[in-house]
């Protein structure tokens, strides 16, 4: 029986074979499409990054809103290239692997086929003993059961031979399989990562460019300047070099002020006039509560 | 009323640039936060995958074995440097994004200090109001009400003004801010892609240099060959070019596969001997007997 045990010995060392190559392929494709997925949030955050970057820049001045603007297309480009990453590692690493677990299942389905051909041998072997114990002496029997037995034989040969050569292709389709699986993953990121060192230069150079005090002298802070001095004093429009309106500008009293912002309704805050140091007494308080009834909007 | 009204509109547009700071900031900050925890998980995945790969790579030939493992170290690495942009985006950039959210909290309570001062001379400037409504002739009461509010005016310029500084001095903070942040964030990623370029193309390298024919050769799928050449005829040690035995020896008979694996008994499968094809007849079937009630292990 030793044939028959050694014939079991090699069809559990194939089936080990199969085995773990459905559970180290099954994980390697998990893992991988779990790593896809992954890649997938990431770039959605990066959109949202890029949303929100882009609203952001809208509320901007020009210099700013034009740096954030290009720096979000870069950032926007590198999760199209992420996009492509994603797509790729789906077509050329997933579904090859998933394709796999069902050849995984062929070669399953072929042992178990082979392992029924050898239980049949078996059974019948056990039979010709039987015969031979219970009916030595029927020699017609004992060589039809001989002939089943052998029969049974050879086809268990067959059969093992054929599977011996599916585990063969198997196994050396397992290896190209592997490198060509394995060497599309390394592909796909490479492209993706070279990709993105070449928009995230751009990205930076845009940034470097970027001309703060162009914003500071025309922007949003200058405009706060600007109508702080219509009010409170220096409303001259000169290019802003620092940030604190000047100390030497004499500090006019609130009537001052309210002259002065009179004076300039229906101009821009910021103009040329330069009058808000007159006549300190001449406006009296009681102004004020004709322009407290006015419309407050 | 109207340097009231003016000043008003003023700190609400101050207010606001405050307030789209704090929700533009909080934004980038938060999903900058995500797509730095999505990167972490990223790492998590590919580090899963590479304790794969070296559980995988001890099942394996001595070929694929060196080949995945290297495979896998190249992919651990891209993991260390994932995890350093990792710590680098949490330092360089969603830190200061965070403590730009403090530097906010500061400049809205100065804003809100600025408008309990204006509040302030508002009621003053009420309080008068009402006293030369109520008693016109009180000159004593209307002139201490005069000097309160024109205190209370100054103290809201004085205010106001330093509120100016204070959102000017924020809005030139945060343009530097915001420029130096994405440029970390920009290096951070550039410096990370283009160590991950370097890593996989050496990984490229380990998977093309694989000699897949070695392991066909010497691997665990000629193992299968060699047993069934030593159970099913041709036992010969020769190089493997095909994956399909020769199909020209002749098919033996279980009865002779089970003398030769018996004659074979403590060698290696395999070996040398060709004695396969001897005598079809000279082995009863009778022998399997004493075989099948031998050890089944």
């Amino acid at each position: 029986m030793n044939v028959v045990l050694s014939r079991d010995s090699q069809v559990r060392a194939m089936e080990n074979t199969v085995t773990n190559a459905e559970r180290y392929f099954g994980q390697f494709c998990s893992l991988l499409a779990s790593y896809t997925r992954k890649t997938a949030r990431l770039r959605d955050k990066a959109d949202q990054l890029v949303k929100q970057l882009i609203d952001f820049a809208n509320t901007e001045n020009p210099e700013l809103r034009a740096t954030i603007r290009d720096f979000a297309e870069d950032l926007a480009k590198v999760q199209d290239y992420r996009q492509a990453e994603v797509e790729r590692l789906e077509a050329k690493v997933i579904s090859p692997l998933k394709l796999y677990g069902a050849q995984i299942k062929q070669t399953r389905a072929d042992i178990k086929k082979c392992k029924r051909v050898q239980n049949n041998e078996i059974k019948q072997l056990e039979k010709l003993e039987k015969l031979r114990q219970k009916s030595p002496s029927d020699r017609q029997m004992i060589s039809q059961a001989e002939t089943s037995a052998q029969r049974a034989s050879v086809d268990t040969n067959r059969s093992t031979l054929h599977l011996v050569e599916t585990v063969d292709a198997f196994q050396e389709q397992k290896l190209k399989d592997l490198r060509r699986i394995f060497s599309d993953f390394v592909t796909i990121e490479m492209v993706f990562h070279a990709k993105a060192v070449e928009v995230y230069s751009s990205a930076f150079q845009t940034l470097e460019n970027y001309d703060l005090e162009r914003d500071l002298q025309v922007g949003l802070t200058s405009d706060f300047r600007a109508k702080t001095r219509g009010i409170y004093g220096h409303g001259e429009a000169r290019p802003l070099t620092d940030t604190n309106p000047a100390p030497s500008v004499p500090w006019p009293l609130a009537s001052q002020s309210a002259q002065s912002t009179m004076a300039r309704q229906g101009k821009e805050a910021g103009g040329e006039e330069d009058s808000e140091t007159d006549s300190v007494e001449e406006i009296p308080l009681e102004d004020l509560k004709g322009q407290q009834q006015g419309p407050r909007d």
